[in-house]
């Protein structure tokens, strides 16, 4: 956890610390995986929003990026990224469809869709409302829903909404999921396991109305290692992990991670020492997000003290409470708080400050900061 | 709630929309109630960060507002605001005593702490490292805790406090209190009661040290109405409000507001009604916030859906599970979204669209998002 070697005022806290020796090895771990066992990897930047990042995911053999939001894929293509997916069923209103038509004259853009009528709606306003093919060559997957009962198709539906999107003129690339059910402590192996069903059930459904389908696009972070592709006789081609880069308290709880593996840290500073059982940090929820997985045991865990977790969280008190036998810290102190969801924390900041061997060598800009729609 | 009445396609989902005729009631509502018990009022602007909002609120006659951080007080000078009291424990690092010496030097600024090393540091840093008194007029307010366990000195050490923030040069203007306790559905008669008597008990404390106490500052949005001030025979001087503004999903649970009262809502559409127990809307976590109260009933309230709740939710999708046998939104619909608690919602955006009349109107920019540090 590279954060804590920072010297004391290096940054002014709450401040959200990358330590890029991590990042790097946590890159380079998820590219050979996925190249060992034959699967693409295009990395979900959700995550990040960082080109910075995103630039180093590509240098290492990505063949794109994921992303959720048509704003985005704007901020990367402006970075200079040639291949995007957006990994969401897009609603093509007339304000994103003509910013998908200038999107895709630039790039190979890719969205994703879960119904016929998203689909016709899609072509109607990339024409632009004139009866004739889409003119901007828009790639689409289908979603498939493998059982997080989230958005997607039933997998047996794929081939409906594929036709659809062919007989309108759009390039069917193949289908999407997303195993989030994965993220529940114990149930990657099964979540990967109903991915992989989902995914070959909705390339059948493509065939069933004569569709290829040369995309099989799985994979979260938790899950990712248990992903079948080629190598293992699987039916998923590519990976759309997106925390890897960073991790947090979520993955380590969920096992996939270990603590040197956490990339990402928030700094705070102890602002008050009210009793002998409590301190308080200015890293509030403003800062580390206000998540908390039922089964997180709190808001975030402190690596400097064993054992212990932010039990209060307000939006800039974040209170942590002690057996009341252990050493506390002074006000002033600076303590490392590892959060709970890393992409939530990369949302609420402007940049990024960037450590490596215990020195504050960069910020990187979080591009993508607030690009919701 | 307002933002229902915008005709379909006026803004880009996901959306902040802000009813401005509610907005003004709510506004004058507060500054009525306070002005009737003879309490000043200084609103606490974390909520919507916004200084056209702070000059409506001082337009209505606040002393001036309350801010949690060093950057929002520097949003709001910069936007004109010639009061500001930085309602939290400050530690005057180097990075923010100097900025603490730049606002006091233009506005009146006070400050909370809460421990006498605090008042020692920051001192100390205000001079500069040099063994002189202050050289500018900083006041500061004594935190004490009146249950919620955060932060705060026991109401009876305030005294102690106090006295060394004097004997350091600094001006003492009284004490603060937050009844953030207030917040559980029946806690805020007593949370406000709690509220007297710890501000009671923090001036009896300085009136020890032989110092006045003109501030007794408390006040959150749901304990407001029970602040006893001068009107009561109570020791409240001063109220700190700030949600009131918009008000939320919260408030309304604790019965703090009505529906009619709600101001702020999140306009999100539908992306996709994959089953006919469920839709998906694009105001995901990271537009309508991630927190949920443990007695919230979702994660935030659809009221054209009576009933209705975001049941789970993801930073792009809020799925909405309905009974199945009501009427669902295709796709397409915009949909509209009470959150939870909006100080995060407004942190999370750029600027708030302002709707009257069923029309939208203006776009006001969020100004302080995430002046964290």
């Amino acid at each position: 956890v590279g954060s804590q070697q920072l010297p004391p005022g290096a940054v002014v806290t709450p401040a959200v610390v990358v330590d890029s020796d991590v990042l790097d090895a946590n890159l380079r771990a998820m590219a050979d995986s996925a190249a060992r066992r034959g699967l693409l990897l295009r990395p979900h930047v959700k995550t990040h929003k960082s080109a910075e990042i995103a630039r180093r995911q590509l240098a290492l053999g990505a063949v794109g990026i994921s992303v959720a939001t048509v704003g985005e894929a704007e901020a990367f293509a402006a970075a200079g990224v040639a291949d995007i997916f957006i990994a969401y069923p897009v609603w093509a209103d007339r304000d994103r469809a003509g910013r998908l038509r200038d999107l895709a004259a630039r790039i190979r853009l890719s969205v994703g869709v879960d119904s016929v009528a998203a689909v016709r709606h899609l072509a109607a306003e990339l024409r632009g409302g004139a009866a004739a093919p889409a003119l901007v060559p828009v790639h689409v997957l289908v979603e498939v829903d493998c059982g997080l009962r989230r958005s997607g198709a039933a997998p047996a539906e794929a081939g409906t909404v594929a036709a659809a999107a062919a007989a309108e003129g759009l390039q069917v690339d193949g289908v999407f999921t997303f195993p989030g059910h994965s993220y529940t402590p114990g149930g990657l192996e099964a979540a990967a396991a109903d991915e992989a069903a989902a995914l070959a059930a909705g390339a059948a459904s493509l065939a069933g109305q004569g569709l290829p389908c040369m995309v099989r696009s799985g994979g979260s972070t938790p899950s990712a290692a248990w992903s079948a592709g080629p190598a293992d006789g699987g039916p998923v081609t590519e990976l759309r992990p997106g925390v890897y880069c960073f991790n947090d308290a979520q993955q380590l709880a969920l096992g996939s991670c270990t603590a040197d593996q956490v990339a990402l840290t928030v700094l705070g500073t102890v602002v008050s020492v009210p009793a002998p059982d409590r301190f308080v940090l200015d890293s509030g929820a403003k800062v580390i997000g206000p998540e908390r997985p039922p089964w997180a045991p709190g808001h975030g865990l402190l690596p400097a003290f064993r054992g212990a977790t932010v039990t209060g969280l307000w939006e800039h008190h974040a209170v942590v409470r002690t057996s009341g036998d252990g050493a506390l810290p002074e006000v002033g102190d600076e303590v490392t708080v590892i959060p709970n969801h890393v992409c939530t924390v990369v949302n609420l900041v402007d940049y990024l400050n960037v450590a490596r061997d215990g020195k504050l060598v960069d910020r990187w800009p979080v591009d993508a900061r607030g690009r919701n729609t």
